[in-house]
């Protein structure tokens, strides 16, 4: 799936977090939110910040709301979000419905002060949890994991003599993905779930430490990567550096890091676990003109995340890598959706073709996913009505297959057009001359050693799941 | 104070709470909005109304937002909040501070389904409480006492048969000042402290029941009143009508109604536990012109709230009434102050003399309180400006010298000019002829029989209190 | 009409204009807005305010929007609009559609460089001027008379020696009604017609001059009252101080201010050519209570615009006068009025009934107009239902008969219950126990002397009139 | 210049127009909206629709704001603009300062009717004729030159049998740059000026005639590309279908097009003149390899203005193609920008280097422009501590030397490094082991035979200009 195409599919990834701490003490809600900017296409619905001061009065302030980093945060609201320990959030809502009261990080006052909890991922126990934390008094106030987790951290502080202890004891409870960013009145704890469905990092600059999900973020705050956080890790960071707790991992064969991170959802120019995205994308691309090779004039990409897919393609085919599509990038969260009865399609006005490039070529395209198909159909369309006189798809996962429960919103079956058709009745219905998924053996030659999750392609979960789909349950 | 003076100084109302609940299924969104509207004087920082639909899936709608409800509601927002059953709150901060996480109704889920609870007053052993809660593993998230309140509901509810029950073994443990709508998923209930500091009466339109903080809500939904919630009465409103539970009631005598809210609180149409606003008002002009006579030519109201009293003083004096101001009614929230540097003031911004009516006249005064005043001696000034010969002013309460801790935001002691200063002494600051204070022992007469908390004005408080002033404690 | 009433019918005045000039070189800008807040009954559609620093480069800087001036202006934008001249203008659309480029002031670059106007009242003849303009190769580009105005004030200027010349050139083509405050680069003009339809005046605060359609806005920035313009006077404010020029005057036999200014527009505590508005008021309630006396026993009138004359009532008659109503003062631009689905009413949200007051009492119930008779009717049936057992109905204006050319927004014939109803007809629809109206011979009372214009009650015009009502011909 | 970089140096296109005439009567407000949307990028800072019922009343309704087409408009918004002629504006301040006055259409009443004007291109006589007009009294409300081709327009009209004539007459008057589209009542008139510096091309979809800046909004909208607008043509398109009018055309040879909408301006996938963007840029790598050849592993284009030529380069130079950046795309209008306090640049949070890509490679990179040096410093340094061996710059454009007269808003030369310093101190200053501009002889490559403006590199304008810079006279 192109880009622009999770807007009207709503296949997407559900968040980012990031956490800063100075130990100098300066204020780091820029930071944060310049953190957080970088990770704004991991999450578009809602966002927030949460800091406090470590030195001060130890008072936690937060802002949240529905919308980019961009619209909820100006000038003025940075200013006053005064505090050098900062914990940040953006969600694409999986469960919990798109409120603000849905909004992270998460703030809450418990017995030990005052926690800012950021989490990414899906629990799988969170429905049994929730009733259990009623069946002992709990009240929630939101549908989001991290409402549970919370609970669990602070019952667990209660007999426990540090939060990272509490987290931990935690994690033995909670089941599922997630990496979490968490400020205690003067700790930034970091932990990511044993199976490292989800990705988190750290990184530093002069005496600030960050987490983030992904590597792009440290970067873009102008800091040091340090490294990977790792699978089942809980990294405490205090004025005295960085302390590890890896007593939750589990063995290296048993991990199972979202496979969907490489091929679509994370950056680029990230690297997770030591394996760059865009090495990843060309090397699934490599692995496209393996199995599926085809004589063509020209492999191009539908953007943005078809790029560099493609140019695998190119380098492995040795035919010639080119520019086929102009994308309008001014598309926002307010962009009036051409409506059926308008004659003007959201993917005429978002993407164009350049004819020059086209006309007269035998095209490879490559994609990395086929949702509902009427998107890459009318692509492929325009692609034809360019003059280009053969349209080969090469899309860059196997056929999305069964539902995901770590926290990817995979639309229902029936949109899914690769649940009740062939390939070849695809290729018919988008209208290409061939079509070629990548083939699930071949995933393992993009992450190298690395233990991935592929449940999504092939329905074989890394650990136990619900018996049905709950991930909207709380709505 | 006049209304005006609010603006500046902070003195106000903390709370107002409505409920609607229609037998026969329609929308009560609209009916919540303008009960809500009536009650506004009572609370302009946030409100919210949360509705839910007893009859379909009984999922909690709601909506929330920092201003007037005119701001926060819209025609599209009310029609999006579908259901039968719906809560509101209108809120001036007293504790808590203004964040939208602290606006109100809070809705949470629990382990019999999901509440919304609306709360007027405040606690006096929220610290407590919540530390005892913290203590068992809750974890808070906002900094408002109704939080405090709905734990104890749903830890209660764990082990009683109905939730009118939990609510009754919750009152048992809160202490304080509060009137509470609230809506369970079939059942609206409305319960009263014992010592009814706050106000909440029932009104009924056709087959739908209502809650309010003040009759005058009633009224302007086009509904009947019914009868006021007794002091520690609990109500609850189902389709087999209204029952009521008495068990939490005290001996009469020591209930404890808030004087101010006769005083300066509640809207002059409304009648709260059968006595009527405007009547109290009538009362407190003409005890005070009783207690203190003067020759004079015309008796003027500070707009808008010594305006009944002044009527009042000028039937007990026989000297007329006159309209000696024009208030301009177009301050809103967003109005412009102006700075010390401007040579505008904002009390003439917002208050004219009409010259015509005051000049060469020897004129009283009267207005409900002097907070710091600043606000009377300009008021005066422009009286003398404008050719009043003579001004002795009359307010209709006496020195406020002791700080509330069930819900009304006194401004700190060093803001209050009776704290230091003798009656004379302030009189000459102010620049007034004659003063005059209501009387602590006349203030019976505005309420008959009805037992009265006074303590601000004599520090004599009707239940245990703080030892020292935790009102802003989780700010 | 009742204040409250205007929102829905409709009926009410076109604008309110505000200058000031600073001799020493301060910013005028928030004092042209507390002005403006002052003016803010006389149009709440759209404001605007234009400043010129007449010490630099005498650039105009501008701010108009539609909406109060509150929600137009912030302490950011009044801070840029640096400039010791300013104009600021509020509006009520009568000519001119609700668009934010018809909002005024209107600044113009012409030959002699930068003019702000700012006008109040309607021209007569203005389709006929904008015809000729624009067989002279004029472009228009608002609906606004202002704009005609403006054309001929450029036009005139290239062959006159000053701006006031030329606005006195212009004044001999212009027919119709109009309050004028003009900056041009280095002078303050206010002009009036020479009818005198609307009011216009002028104050003094240290070395600041300022021009006001009322004396009400004078009085809230803290400056002094000078004089009125008189009608056909144009005034000139420069660092010279003022000079006039009373060419354009004409007999005062042949004045014809808009007597509506004392019944309802303007403001209680204004005083225009000399006559107090409060003291109009008065008489015309003590002229209603000559022509319809009653046995009653209490006066009460409609707020906030019925009740000076009740008071009047009152006085002439003996009988006692009393606050039968509360009205809620937070309806704003944004509040949402009840569809007619709803059970609550306009009114009842508007206004409610201090049963206390009127409970087994014989009212007389005095107001401005009845324009449709609706909510003249409810208030009545509001009445009786608190108790009262007779309602006498008094109006403090003659039956509304005429339309206005001169800037008054007076509903269409089908919408005035008294264009096709006896008064007999009225009582009985609105279900009052008698109904009066003003007499007409009897409005003189009101303003002494001064020549009046009252061809909405008599049709007779005081100078030629279109043949048909273009009021809105260019919307 | 990179496109991000734009938003801090100012160098950037000042307007896009749009006109769409739906002959069967169709609504054309949401088509108008997506063809702005696909020009967004030649203005950001204002825009505007303004629409006509050619069946109906003919009148015209219009919205202009600040901001993004996305942000002015909404669904509703358009939907309230009916009308089947519409005409629409972006709008980059050049002339004219950034006031929603001076946003486009200009709208206009006049002599015939209504019309409304876009325009995007420069007047180099604008001065003088406002002059002109003003001695014939003229006023003028706006700073923008839209203002003096409608007063023209209006006048020619006052003697001319159509609209057309009328624009042909004024085109007679104004010097400069202008691509028109005009409404009038019925017809819709698009124009260029006789050298062709703006580009306008014609667009129809079923019985809807369009005139747009660039044939990528034609495509966008699901329309046909029927033909450019000639230099100095006027069309015509009425019911009767389009007519030419080419009387105002010169010859050939002194046509100037403006070779900046081919290196910089226009979208990638317009064809402008029958030439192709995309051809021109490839061509211009083409030509940097000629002219600068040079040992490398890798040709990178800073996104996204720089990445086609990158690819001409690598295709001349047979030197791979490599994808070096990730740009963030979610930069909007309300980013907010790091100060000089924040260690956070500007460059990195908008783009980052993948270093996998670039680590140990001899990199070309190339862009469009240098305009002050900092920028393209900044991504030098990004790449070599990525790893890259070397840097060597190529930039697509001559030196800019000279200030345009035509609406291209270049920086004052104090910000442009290359009018200070030779290209070696500017090679050094960036940090780059080799630095070529494009050669001025090679331009005309670019764009075949066309005849072209370059006079900002070479000083030699087609057209007598002012003897001083007078774009920002009015402001």
């Amino acid at each position: 799936m192109s880009e622009f195409e999770e807007v009207t599919t709503g296949l997407g990834e559900e968040c980012g977090v990031f956490g800063a701490y100075d130990m100098d003490g300066g204020d780091v809600a820029s930071t944060v939110y310049y953190g957080l900017f970088a990770l704004q296409h991991r999450g578009q619905e809602s966002c927030g910040i949460a800091v406090t001061d470590t030195y001060g009065k130890r008072k936690v302030l937060s802002k949240k709301g529905l919308g980019h980093v961009n619209d909820v945060f100006d000038r003025e609201s940075l200013t006053e979000l005064k505090g050098n320990l900062g914990v940040g959030h953006v969600r694409y809502s999986t469960a919990g419905a798109t409120r603000v009261e849905n909004a992270q990080p998460l703030v809450i006052n418990y017995v030990k002060g005052t926690l800012a909890i950021a989490h990414n991922g899906n629990l799988t126990n969170a429905v049994e949890l929730r009733k259990e934390l009623e069946y002992t008094g709990a009240i929630f106030q939101t549908t989001i994991d991290s409402e549970v987790i919370a609970y669990h951290i602070a019952r667990e502080r209660l007999n426990t003599p540090t939060a990272e202890i509490a987290v931990r004891n935690a994690m033995k409870k909670i089941k599922g993905a997630y990496a979490l960013v968490i400020s205690s009145p003067r700790k930034m704890i970091g932990a990511r779930d044993p199976w490292g469905f989800k990705p988190l990092c750290i990184g530093k600059r002069d005496n600030t430490y960050l987490l983030a999900s992904e590597s792009c973020a440290i970067a873009a705050v102008g800091a040091e990567f340090v490294r990977d956080v790792k699978p089942g890790e809980i990294v405490t960071i205090t004025k005295n550096g960085i302390s590890s707790d890896m007593s939750m991992a589990i063995p290296e064969e048993e991990q199972a890091r979202c496979i969907f991170e490489y091929i679509y959802f994370a950056r680029t120019d990230s690297t997770i676990d030591n394996v760059n995205v865009y090495h990843a994308r060309i090397t699934a691309g490599k692995a496209l003109a393996e199995s599926y090779p085809v004589e063509a004039d020209l492999v191009v990409g539908v953007p943005d995340s078809g790029l560099v897919a493609a140019k695998g393609y190119s380098e492995a085919s040795g035919i010639p890598y080119g520019m086929a599509f102009h994308k309008n990038s001014y598309v926002g969260r307010t962009f009036i959706k051409p409506t059926q009865s308008e004659r003007e399609s959201s993917v005429k006005i978002k993407l164009n073709v350049i004819e020059e490039v086209v006309k007269g070529k035998r095209i490879v395209m490559v994609d990395d996913s086929i949702v509902r198909g009427t998107t890459c159909a009318n692509i492929i369309k325009m692609l034809k009505k360019a003059g280009a006189t053969e349209v080969h798809v090469r899309i860059s996962s196997p056929p999305f297959l069964y539902p995901c429960y770590f926290g990817t919103d995979v639309p229902s079956n029936e949109q899914l057009i690769a649940h009740s058709h062939t390939t070849e009745q695809i290729r018919e219905m988008i209208g290409a001359d061939s079509l070629g998924y990548m083939e699930i053996d071949k995933l393992k030659d993009m992450v190298g050693d690395l233990k991935y999750c592929d449940a999504c392609f092939t329905g074989k979960y890394p650990i136990e799941v619900p018996n049905e789909d709950v991930s909207h349950a709380f709505d």
